[in-house]
């Protein structure tokens, strides 16, 4: 996939140019630098030849077949060399040129003309308004970016161009190499899910996928391609614009349609993709992925010469879901024979200050033989006597081959250039800080739970969906798009959950007699397609307890009904079985622009509403989703039980999500839903939805 | 203070030695290299002359005055010199050897008497077991650390003298500066409150305050000096031994008892000290304070050649307590007018790409000319045209003088090695990325209000003394250490709590009696010092509405107390007033082993006992800080009313604190109260004591 772009046999340069000010030279000079092997055409009207190249007036001219071509020609030229591209047979496009979506109406206009020419000759395209792609391993820089990375394992996508080339500055210090870099630019074809669908077929030369993504285009995509990618190939994303402040930059930038945070939240957890929450975390967690195998637990074990960064470094491990590994007996005996007296033998492994390259061999070597050890953080600060690049050595010596992750923090700078530029050689990733070294282990172990977990189980529930389609074109050809009760109540009761008994009653009489038929105490509700807060006025009546009360409650609640509204349609008094109390959750659906149904959970009332203790999954939802969904909020305690209550029946509570879940994907109509409360019984005893609001598409 | 040890007029090495691989002889040539100006005086038994200085064989053989004694001599010895120390007038000690506390309980006996022998001849001490003390002021380098640091306005102490090393490390490449560098050791008499105390009064040579601690020896003396150096001069702290797997590896390692995760938390908030999260924040925020002034206010401006770093920064600025500045018109004409159209004048300002030092000169200006900023973020990435080292020299110079705080993160590292350079020498604090920035201008923020607030209004109550004094007397000449529910109402009562109108009643006869008296309906309790949990023995009955009921609640209250218990003394049954329903709280005391009585402030109930949504604050407690805790809790909207509800007498829930703040100040022997709940009425109407339980030191 995508290889025309990446592992072109031959690249043209649309508007090279033999003005070394021009972005036109830089790009066809960077082809040529980094050692490019195939074919390369500049293409400009006059020059017969650039950079000593032969050139070409136009791309019908070039008498060999093209693969690639870069443009960087005004955004006005570029649908004719697309077109020109399109008939010569060009296969992919990196349009760098600026003057599309991003500065208005008029740029997408022309932005979308220019997509509808790739779309009609097939050929795939990077850009418009981008800084170009590099991909290191074809050796092809079709960028203009001033530097050209070290080769790497780490491949890179930004829809900001600035951010790469400052990456690409920072990282050629830092020793960091890439696979691929490209600059998404508008995304007008080629897209976050199509490089990632792209670069999640080369596992050997991405051995992690990092993204900047101001927006996704296509959330459902994203997210069923990621779910595959993720699973061989860890992808860290930097989403910004995540606050309300940052979504308003983030619209004015790029014209991407920020996303609700729940959403994207929601959308990497569910497909496995990891967030950094900085730019510093995402290289932090890129380097741990691309230079060392993936942990296999989450039992980190610690050597360090210094008890403080030691300490520092365990805190850090329980914030960032790691454990503190317990040696095994016979790693402390062999530890206690080797190490002085007043070293720590147990974890983490303190070889006291004086420790030279030796010591750390030994408690290496002893960590990383202990079956209870999942990963290994060496510190090393540097003090009398130490020997920072012989320990160098000895990490690299003993780590060669180990299927067990090693970090390392070696602090300071001024004594350690040296045994930096060795670890960092020996893909050992290090961090100047203990703190860091175990955020990038900590990221690994999501990873290994994301990587271990067993595919998701979607269950499709027997339901009567034709009721409700039907039902719901009822709705709409009245010209109405909120559900009344008696109607919510059958989609409810179509999609296999259980309600409260309860008829209609159309008169005071009625009610007494439907109440006596259910049992009581019942509630009386108003029933009206045009009264949507029932409570507020007065339209609802509990604890009813003998045929008397349900008389005058008919009369009551009908005649503050016309007070409220005398054009209101009412369709008499709902009566319903008054259920026994439980512990009442809510069981909610919004549906966000790019990713579609999210369903929310959580306690109902007021409790939770004001500690806004809500979880989110997106539709469809897997049995281990639903369960994990119930789990993540902060009162799910509550449901387990606490001070000696019985649990809540969760099982159920899971399904019902399950089942919102297909009735939601199943009608997209539906745009807001909301069971609440949902009464959930003990373990076993099921639950009884008590009221539900569905609203569908204006 | 501390003259005798940072800028001493003489200093002597005992256990200099001629031997350039002794540390004896390490700390000696440090304190030559480092050009300290007073004179030296090395002491050996035998040598004559070490490095070409004239060497005694005991302080008692020098014949000028020595004020300060570095001590490097095997730790059995350092008592004797301690003592000739003292007799020959030394006033300073700083006592590198180990062998003391860390060792177990036989050094902890050395390090008393050597404490004793400091104290009785009035010297101070840093140390046992320590690095030693830099201070770049006075030039004096007393460590046996490898590197002397660059001078600067940061002063540091670390409880670990590996970090301290691999901060020097560190700091010399980083061009980080520091006027006092400490190593605390086991800190027998100066501690971090003595520093703390010392280096507050020197604003000029310390503009911020660092430390690294592991545990704090005097709460109480730190939360004192804390809270007036911290006015002056910011101060941040980086506490590890945290979690608990971190605690366990601190008391290891210097046997310091970590105290409780809250009280810490609770003592840095009240008394200012800013807590880094992690030692690259420790050292972010540190350059921040060192370089600029403090923030006015926290409306931030974003200048930036990228649009993707800017809403990076954008984000990360609500995330950390920063608001982004609306600019002024006029700053925005201004802007319009000089920039091309393609850049955003609102703010974050993008000056796009090609942006050359000329842009960055009008934005910069602009932005610190804008009465609605506060404080301006220079965003640069290197592109094509960029000019690294210019635009470096325009923020140097528009922001000299400025009262307005400005940061930078250039990033990217190859092209911009000069540019950084020319930021540092010139004290403007710049980040690899934005997010570290934004950060370190959001702790000024924090350090902002902290100086600004009002000093501590500490209300004391009028409130009856003696009698609670009295009662806990009787208390404990009873062998107990725990109030039975009318001695708790009592002390509540004495301290001006209002508590449901109670009798108690010793027959059925007279529980009707009373009940009539104070009005039905009533809740009757039993009354025992011997049954602490009433409700789980049935020993509580709720809504008695008449005598007849009140008599038959005797008897079962009486019935099952005697069924749970033979022995326990019944001293009646309890009546009292139903109080009408409030919303529920619970005010709670424990005692921190290091930080004194822990006042706890949460919602009632098992919603918010399962959410752990209690917040923390060290008695005394000042008025604002009882209003803030109260407001810290996540369920805060619930006190101030949700859907429409009154808010609660949210003065009377704080002033609760208060008096409880104070009577745990005044009888420093409860290590335990609950009251729990606290009904809370609508605003104005008060706050009733439902139940308390006091627990006094066994």
């Amino acid at each position: 996939m995508l290889e025309a772009i990446f592992a072109p046999r031959s690249v043209a340069v649309v508007g090279a140019s033999p003005d070394p000010a021009k972005l036109g030279h830089r790009i066809l000079k960077n082809i040529l630098d980094a050692g490019y092997s195939g074919r390369i055409f500049p293409i400009h009207p006059r020059a017969t030849q650039i950079l000593n190249l032969p050139a070409y007036p136009s791309v019908e001219q070039v008498p060999e077949p093209i693969d690639l071509a870069v443009v960087v020609v005004p955004a006005a030229v570029t649908l004719e060399v697309a077109e020109a591209c399109g008939k010569r047979g060009v296969r992919g496009l990196v349009v760098i040129s600026a003057g599309f979506k991003e500065i208005g109406p008029e740029g997408r206009v022309l932005e979308e003309r220019l997509l509808e020419i790739t779309r009609r000759y097939n050929m795939r395209m990077i850009g418009p308004n981008c800084l170009g792609v590099i991909d290191t391993t074809t050796r092809l820089n079709a960028s203009f970016a001033a530097l050209y990375p070290h080769a790497g394992q780490i491949a890179f996508m930004s829809q900001s161009g600035a951010l790469c080339t400052a990456i690409l500055d920072w990282s050629r210090v830092q020793g960091i190499g890439f696979s691929r870099f490209v600059s998404l630019g508008n995304k007008a074809d080629v897209d976050e899910v199509t490089l990632l669908q792209a670069w999640g077929c080369d596992k050997v030369h991405n051995r992690v996928i990092l993204a900047y993504l101001e927006g996704i285009g296509n959330g459902d995509e994203f997210v069923a391609v990621a779910r595959q990618v993720t699973k061989h190939i860890p992808v860290i994303a930097i989403k910004s614009g995540a606050t309300q402040a940052g979504a308003r930059a983030a619209s004015s930038h790029t014209g991407a349609l920020a996303g609700a945070e729940h959403a994207y939240e929601a959308a990497f957890d569910q497909c496995g993709v990891l967030r950094a929450r900085s730019m510093q975390e995402l290289f932090d967690f890129a380097l741990a992925f691309a230079y060392q195998p993936l942990i296999p637990g989450d039992r980190l074990a610690i050597v360090t010469n210094a008890g403080g960064p030691g300490i520092i470094a365990t805190d850090a491990a329980v914030h960032c879901g790691l454990r503190l590994a317990e040696l095994a007996p016979a790693t402390i005996a062999a530890l206690r024979a080797a190490l002085p007296s007043a070293a720590s033998v147990y974890n983490p492994i303190d070889i006291i200050g004086d420790a030279r390259a030796d010591r750390y061999r030994v408690a290496l070597r002893a960590a990383l033989d202990d079956p209870n050890v999942d990963a290994v953080l060496v510190l090393f600060t540097p003090q009398a006597g130490s020997e920072p690049e012989e320990t160098a050595r000895v990490i690299v010596e003993l780590s060669a081959g180990s299927p067990k992750p090693v970090a390392t923090s070696f602090m300071g700078a001024a004594s350690i250039g040296e045994a930096l530029r060795t670890l960092n050689d020996h893909k050992i990733p290090n961090y100047p800080f203990p703190e860091r070294a175990v955020a990038a282990l900590g990221a690994m172990v999501a990873q290994r739970r994301w990587v271990d977990r067993p595919p998701g189980e979607y269950v499709h529930f027997d339901v009567d969906r034709e009721r409700v389609r039907a039902l719901f074109a009822r709705v709409r050809s009245e010209g109405r798009v909120e559900l009344g009760e008696l109607e919510a109540r059958q989609v409810i009761e179509a999609y296999g959950m259980r309600l409260p008994r309860s008829l209609l009653a159309q008169s005071p009489e009625e009610a007494a007699e439907i109440a006596a038929h259910l049992g009581f105490p019942v509630v009386m509700k108003i029933s009206s397609p045009d009264i949507l807060h029932k409570s507020d006025i007065g339209g609802v009546k509990l604890g009813i307890r003998d045929p008397d009360e349900a008389r005058d409650a008919y009369e009551l609640i009908e005649y503050r009904a016309r007070k409220y509204s005398r054009e209101a349609r009412i369709w008499g008094v709902l009566v319903q079985e008054q259920v026994r109390k439980g512990r009442e959750v809510l069981v909610g659906v919004s549906r966000d622009p790019q990713f579609g149904p999210l369903i929310a959970f959580g306690l109902s009332g007021i409790y939770v509403e004001a500690l806004k203790d809500v979880a989110f999954r997106l539709a469809p939802v897997s049995r281990q989703e639903a369960a994990e969904q119930v789990r993540s909020i902060r009162a799910f305690p509550i449901l387990r039980g606490v001070r000696g209550e019985p649990p809540a029946d969760i099982a159920t509570a899971e399904e019902i999500i399950l089942r919102v879940a297909q009735l939601v994907t199943d009608f997209p109509e539906i745009v807001e839903m909301d069971i609440n409360p949902l009464v959930v019984y003990n373990q076993g005893e099921g639950a009884i939805v008590l009221d539900a609001r569905i609203i569908l598409r204006g």
